[in-house]
Formats: structure tokens, sequence, C-alpha cells
């Protein structure tokens, strides 16, 4: 796993190098942030030549270690400005590891992008020109790709969106049955890729070999060890039964429940959305539903769903609690079966969802569609699609969509969509949305975890949590797991450094991987100040300081000095 | 002139104040860059409740000062980000001035933006509710406005753009026939007027005398001199002739005319839109048509025109050059009646002419119309003030437009569409157009009155060339005078003071001048500075320094470090 491959997209060139040793102890985000900063020009024009779309395996990539495999893209994002990591489940991840690659790194750009398919296999890489799949959705084009190269590659597309550059657009791979869509869907790094003209990249690694661990008896332990803890995690049942969607009733009741673009906190319909009813319908329609799903091979987790309609044919898979708050409650739509469709929708035009969700909520807000129009909804992400102005508008994001429309309420920090958690209620996640390098994202450092320990509307002590997540998050990333696994190394920090030792050979302890974590933040920071994202892009927007949210009518009011320290406590060392 | 009107559009609160000893001497662009760096918060929403709309006085307004009257308009703009001054003719400025007003703020928001007229006469102030006016466009709300409080008063307005809150929504008004209209066009501050809520403001100085100067006699023995230097200089004749659009000819010739979306410097068809040829359509249509305008009531150099089409009718008053390069040959399009047309559509509507024409040169680049359809250019400016989705995408300026519409070639820094000046061939503008605090914005700092003396085509020389005009520019927007005249001041910079000191019974000598031009300058760096407008927004986009512009086959490549010096370069202190 330590190999290069960078693919000139203008020339066609490509070229494998061998990783320094720095660049072997990066890994997924970590080596996204290390790579942005030492090649790709800060300023540079996120669609242009100059940036690249990166894909990174993590540290722990094609191993038994539970939820490892998971797959980082990133590159300068078109939404924030700065530096983007999204990462994916899914089987690309492990594919491309077993081909022994730490990075793909797309490079330059077309003078007209056009689609073309990376195929990158055992034997080397190359680029086919692929006009058939010119405007296809994501499913039909895993699907077509899995039907010319075989079931046992792992693939990575965009869509529509991506190929029309919209700032909004996702990367979309499968699961290993290629029933799954995964997508790594925040910062608009589908556009990236479609800047680039690639349409796909197919990992083909059916005539390679799992990579050997310097020490697999002592991996073998450390995963199993990792597996027990998990297992007996009081969350892991919970989140196998329903999945995301377990945390709807929770973020209800703590009022953080994103709805009607951000105007209240709690959702009238919440239980007809919920995990619970989510599970409750997939068990009785029968058909294609299945929940408790793995989305990589191996988790014992097992989060994911496949949800049907009443007839049981599959609607989406998987149904994420995220989406349906932002497709869903935030814009006033509580019929599931709509919002699956809205969901699935949004996957296949190729866009994040929840960047999509909010700016159809800011359309709303803008009196386009009423609040509670599924249809309206479902025509707005159609024409995401069919690149109409509108549906380009929609397309290009929240902040750009309610700059354009006119409206004032935009539910974002640095041009990225919040997820469905609203800072005034949960206001560690806002210092979160305000200081993370990647903007509003959960998966940077989702203060939800702490609400049961920590008073969520109090301003005390948040921003304490937020880098605590965040360094978290960015080791997790690095290592190309899932962040449900952390309550292993909460219990067990050193586990972390024992799984790596055992994996490449090293000597760490927990305080090297947790440096590395800290290196990964840094380095995100420093591109993000030179791209010219400084402090005055470090808060939440300014509805969400003066507009209290009910039902706890709170406004977010954690002071700015407090936030811009954040870097400058000192946690203890030995946490996770 | 020593009255600060503060207007709160929340409450309808209406009060004035005095000016301090330090306000005293801050006049247009000068006040309006002090008033945001200590009133307003440089990290707010542009279209938000913490951003203001200042219009200002010149300093000297309402003196008998050729071309004097012209009133600035500022705040915190929503296509850059930043500070802007916007500046315009026509007799808004000097009714103002007459009321004794330095400066009239527009503070916080309503909840819900109507439309309201703020009248403001000799004994006070008021908002009126004016549904009558809610999208209309501006010559009919203009002419309504005199119609029902008389033909003497001064008055400002926004279109149904500005009502929007489109990020390139202008403001108008008129010369004191009401025939011209004159737009303070550029950085969307007619957005910021319309986030106000307000649709017009009007000065009623029909009781209100001129203000006494401190040495009358002094100031009409420097006004005449300054008169008489400029009637000597070989520009003003030429200017009174053929208005702005005598330079079409030559931007043409040194390659410079943006042409099909800035990728080619000559247009083919520049003859048919030059100002030669447009003197001579007036002259031989006769009927409404006119050249040698003042758009000012008593400037001698009147470069205004009346445009009318081939039945004498007018189409468009005044026509100027940099909106026939952008909605013109930008766009492909060399018949002026359609031109002038265009023009007119944008000036109703309420956008800024040269973002509109920028941003549908884009709409052309991305392939929704071709290049040279007048037509369709006509269909896209008209959705604008009907807020159709591609209007509105139009409206929210070139940046916007570009992202929205996958265009990796877009002509803006900082947000804001370039005019009609090439930076890759006349690169002492493309200086100005990545380091001035205002964006690209001509008016800021135009290197073409270099372009005799100092080869265009070369990189050296070009930032002191900036700089000294970007002080130039701070200057004369701070007295309230036309860029035109500023052969007098070069002649004997000396006049400036003089000029100032008969008026205000100051001591300055020409240092004093230029050192108000420059703390202009700093404070508005220094606001953009904390706005997050950093050395990363400082450059021109990406295809300008790699994609060679015809027929020189130039590239912008001004060093990036040495722009960065600029305010560092010590330029003689008596030179103007």
């Amino acid at each position: 796993m330590n190999k290069i491959l960078r693919v000139n997209t203008r020339t066609g060139q490509i070229h494998a190098t061998t990783c320094s040793e720095a660049q072997q102890h990066w890994g997924g985000r970590s080596y996204i942030a290390h790579h942005l900063l030492a090649e790709v020009d800060p300023v540079c024009e996120p669609l242009g030549r100059k940036n690249c779309l990166i894909v990174a395996s993590g540290l722990l990539a094609d191993t038994a270690v539970t939820t490892a495999g998971r797959l980082s893209l990133g590159g300068k994002s078109p939404l924030t400005g700065g530096v983007k990591e999204a990462n994916v489940g899914g089987e690309a991840g492990r594919k491309m590891a077993r081909l022994g690659l730490k990075a793909v790194v797309l490079e330059d750009a077309p003078e007209k992008p056009g689609p073309r398919i990376l195929l990158v296999g055992q034997n080397g890489a190359e680029l086919l020109d692929a006009p058939e799949l010119g405007g296809k959705e994501t499913s039909p084009t895993l699907a077509a790709l899995r039907q010319r190269f075989g079931e046992r590659i792992g693939a990575l597309c965009i869509g529509p969106a991506g190929e029309m550059r919209l700032p909004a657009a996702a990367v979309a791979t499968t699961d290993s049955s290629g029933v799954q869509l995964r997508v790594a869907g925040r910062g608009g790094l589908g556009a990236v890729m479609g800047a680039k003209g690639i349409k796909a990249i197919v990992f083909d690694a059916a005539e390679a070999r799992q990579v050997k661990a310097a020490d697999s008896k002592a991996l073998a332990a450390a995963a199993r060890e990792l597996g027990k803890i998990l297992l007996d995690a009081p969350k892991t049942a919970n989140r196998h039964n329903y999945g995301t969607p377990a945390v709807l009733a929770l973020c209800d009741t703590l009022g953080i429940l994103p709805t009607r673009n951000f105007r209240e906190g709690r959702f009238e319909q919440a239980e007809a959305i919920s995990g619970e009813m989510i599970a409750e319908l997939i068990d009785r329609r029968g058909g294609e539903g299945r929940r408790g799903l793995p989305c990589v091979q191996g988790c014992i987790i097992a989060c994911s769903n496949i949800f049907a309609d009443p007839s049981g044919k599959t609607t989406v898979a998987s149904l994420q609690y995220e989406n349906i708050g932002l497709l869903g409650s935030n814009c006033g739509i509580g019929d599931i079966d709509a919002i699956a469709g809205l969901n699935h929708l949004a996957n296949q035009v190729g866009i994040d969802a929840i960047e999509g969700g909010a700016a159809v909520g800011v359309a709303m807000e803008a009196g386009l569609l009423p609040f509670g129009d599924a249809a309206g909804a479902q025509d707005l992400l159609r024409q995401v699609g069919q690149g109409t102005a509108l549906g380009r508008i929609i397309g290009s994001g929240v902040a750009t969509a309610g700059r354009v429309l006119g409206v004032r309420r935009i539910p974002a920090t640095k041009g990225q969509a919040m997820p469905a958690y609203d800072p005034r209620s949960l206001k560690g996640i806002g210092v979160t949305y305000a200081m993370s390098p990647m903007g509003a994202d959960h998966t940077a450092g989702n203060a939800l975890e702490t609400a049961r320990g920590h008073d969520p509307l109090s301003r005390e002590g948040q921003v304490e949590i937020s880098l605590r997540l965040q360094i978290r998050a960015a080791i997790l990333d690095s290592l190309g797991v899932c962040l449900f696994i952390r309550p292993a190394f909460v219990k067990n920090p050193e586990l972390a450094a024992r799984l790596l030792n055992a994996r490449h050979g090293w000597q760490w302890t927990y305080r090297d991987v947790r440096a590395m974590g800290l290196e990964c933040l840094r380095a995100e920071r420093e591109f993000n100040r030179q791209a010219g994202l400084d402090e005055s892009r470090e808060d939440v927007p300014e509805f969400m300081r003066s507009e209290p949210l009910p039902p706890h009518n709170t406004v977010f009011d954690v002071d700015r000095e407090e936030m811009r320290r954040i870097w400058e406590i000192q946690l203890p060392e030995d946490v996770f």
C-alpha cells in the first residue's frame, strides 16, 4: 500500500510512484491533508487545472479490522474553498488498497471534460473513453461498470451533477453486492471529479492478494479485542437494529432536528420518520427490505438498511439519519416513503443529499414551493439531473441557492450546508461547524455523543468538547475506519497504536496516533489559511445568533473569541 | 454639510447627528471607508441586519466646481464580501448636500423588506410605505417620484433586481431633466438597499439654499482655474464629442476589448459600436438623440448622450463604453441598437450593466445561447426583472452565474465582473483588479490613460502605475468629482487643496489631500482584511494567467509577490 498513482487528466499520462517514508505514515484524511498542503496551490480555483482529486486508502484498509476499508476522497472544495475530505464505505476502499495503492491523484484538467473511466488493475492503469456513460445516473453507471468489468470490482462514479460540475456534486460507490449505494457526499468533490473529466474509477483487484501484515497474529488479536469491546458497547446493538436513524427521536427530543429550514428544532411528524418506524416498516413490508446490513465487508456493527416501498421493492439503500433530517423535516416532509424517494433521487443525480435537502429547504423558504411539498421537492431534484436553471441552482448547494433566491436564513458555514443537528441547541457541534477545517460537517466532530453527559444547551465547555471530537475524527478518518468504532478507542486508546503497529511494523504508542491526528488538522488549517479561509469564516450564520430556536428558544452563543482559541487548548495526551 | 442621518429600517426610527471633527474631513468614498471600518462588523452578512447602506456627499458637493455633485453609495458588497463604494452623477448628490447632509445611513433591516420611500426634506425625514412602487422598473419609479414630489427633487431608487436582493443589483438616479438614467452600478449595492426595504430615497431641497463656502471668491477662482485647464486638455473635447465610447476604438487597437467572454481582445465589428459611429448615428437620426450632455449640472466636459433609435426615439441615455464592451463585444453582439436596448433593459430591471453583460457572456460560454444572440440576451435580462430561475442566476453576477452554469472561464476578481479592459494586454489595470479594495473596477485605477506613455503589454512598472491611479481615484471619489477632471490636478495638485480650503476653511496642502486618499485606501484595506479578503483573493482568474489573449497572445504575468508589495511603494508626495 505504498504506491501513489498520478493521472494527468489533460495529457492522459499516468505514472506510479512509491511513497516516501513520511507519506507511509499518512492514510485517508491525513494523506489528503498533507498532499494538498504540499502540492496544491491553496488559492487555486477548485474546478480549475491546479486542483486535484485525491482518492486515499486508510491506514488499516484491506485488513480484517472491523469497518476498515473506508476510502477518503479529497481536494479543494468548490463549496468551502478550503480543504475537503469525504469518506465512504463500500468495497472500493478495500479493492484499492489490495492493489497496493495509498492514493490515486487526478491532476490537471482536460480542455473539454468528457466521460472517461480510469481503470486501475494489478498491471497498471488506463483511461478509457466512455461516451455511453455520459449523463447516466449513478446506479446505472455502477451497474454498467460491474457488467463490463465484473462483479468483483470496486468502483467510484459521479452522476449527471458531477459531470455538470455542480458544486454540491457527490461521488458514489456500492457495497460488495452492488445493492447499497454509498456516497462520499460532502464538499462537492463530485464536481472536482467532473472537472477532471472522470466519470468513474474502477479498481480491479481480482488477481491481487491481500497485503500481508507485519505481524498477522498481533493484528488479528487486536482486531478481535476491538470487536469485543464494540459488541459490548451499549450503542452497537441499537445501531445494528435501527441504523443511524436511531438518533432521530433523540434529536427531536433535544430540539435539534432541523425543521422547515432550521426554523424549529422539533418536528410534529418526527415519529413517522424515526428509526423505530423505519425498522418496523422494513420488517412489516418484507420483500427486498433489510436492516442490520454492513456497508463494508466484515463490519460487525452493520447499521445499514435497504428501505423498500409498501410492495417490497427497494426505494433506497441505505436510508440515513442526516438525509432524513435534511430532505424530510427540514423540508417539512413527514412521509418516510417520499423522503426515501428524495434520497434515492439525490443519490442518482449525484448530489449530496444533505446539501440538496438544505437547498430545497431554502427554495421553500423563498416561496418557490411550500414546506411539505414532497412532489415539488422531487421535481427540484429531478431538475438537478436535467440541468435546468433551477436544478443548477439547487445543485450548487445551499449557500449559492440562498444567495440566488434571495434568502437571508442560510444554514451553512464556510459555504457548506449544516447536517441535521441545529447548533443552537447542541452547541458543541456549532463549534465544530464554525472551527473545523471541513466546514459544517457532523463527521468532523459531532457533539451529539456528549449530549447525555454535558448539557448541550450550555455554552460552557463546548469548545473543548469540539476539539476532542475533532482530533478523534481526524484519527479515525486517517485509519479508514468508521466513526462508530470510537467506543473501542475511548476504552483503550493504545488499541489504535497496536492495530497500526501490527499492520505496518511500526513502534507507535497512542501518543503517536494522536500526534498524527493533530498534524492532520494542522495541515488542513494551514491549507485553509493560505486559501483565505481565515477567522472571518469561523462562525455560524447570523440568524443562528439572533433567532431563538424552538422549543428551547436558544440562540448559538458560544463566544467567538473563545472558539478562536480552540487550537491552544491542551487536552490530556493519553485520552482518545 | 455636517449632518449624518441615520435611519433604522427595522424600527423606523430616524435621527440626525452632527458629524465629528474627524468626520468633517471625510466625504464620499472616504466617508464610507471610515464609517464602515468604525461601525460595521466586517464579517457581517452583506444582506443581513448588520450591514448598512451609506449614501455620502463628496467634499465639494453643491459647489460650482465642475462635475462636483457626484454622490457615493457604499456598504459591504454582496458580490465581493468587502468594502464597496460606487459613485454616480445626476442631481441627487447636489440636492443631498444642499440639505446639509454628509451622509444618509440605512441601518438594520426589516423582517420582511417591502417597498418604502425615505423622504428627506429641509425639516426632517420620514419613511413612507409605497406598495405602488413594488416591482416597478427604475425609470417609471423615478418618474412617479418626480410626479409625486416635484421635478426639483433628487432621487435614488432600485429596480426589481434590488427588491429581489440580487447580488448584481444597482442603484439608479437621473440628471436634473429626468431624461438620463445614471447608475451606481458596481458591487451590488442595490441589493443592500433592497435588503433594507427601501425602494427609493428622495431629497427634496426645494426650500434649501446652497451652503456658503468659507471663501466664496477663492472657491470661484479655483473652480475657474480648474475649468480652464480642463478645457485646454486635449482629451476634453474628445470626451465631449464622443463620450466614454471614444475609447472603444483605442481599446480595440490595444487588443483589450473583451470579446466573446474575454476570449479575444479585438472585435471584428468594433467599428459598428465605436464612439465615432454612435456620434454619427445620433447626429444623423436626430429626434430625441443628443450628445455632449452633462450628467451633473454645470459640468463643462459634458460627455453624456441620449442614444435614439432610427425613428429618433430614445433607446437609452447615456450609452457608455464599459456597457457597450460587456453587453456588446463580450457577448459577440455588434448591433449598436441591440446593445443600447440591452443597456436600457439592464438599467430598468436595475442591475449593473457590466456585471449583467459579463453574466450573459458566461451564459453564452455555457452554451445556453450562442454568442451574438441579441434577442436571447434581451430575454435573459428581461428574466432578471421577472425573477425566473435563469434571471436570478444572471442577476447574481458573473461569478455566481459561472459557478452555477459550470463555466470555468469567469472574468472576475473578488467576485466582481471585470469591466471592458482585458488585463492581459493592459497589465496595469490587472494590478488594480487584483489589488484594489474594490475588486475588478476600472474606476478604482484605470491604466488605460497610461497606455500611450508606458507599454501596456509589459509587466514592468505596472504595480507602481496602479498605486498612483488608485490614490488618485480615492481622492477624486472623496471630493465627489468626476475622474475626468484629473488632468487639472495632474497639472496642478495644489488646486485640489485650494478648492477644499476655499469651501471648508481648511489649511490643507496637496499633501493633506493625498494623505486623505491614502487613509481612505488604508481604511478600506483594513475593513477587507477583517472581512477575510486576504492575499488569497488578490489575483486575476487563473485562465488569464495561462490562456493567451489574441491578438497579442499575452497572458497576465505581473508577479503576485510584486503585487502584494504595492502598498510599500513610496511615491513622490507632491505628484497627483
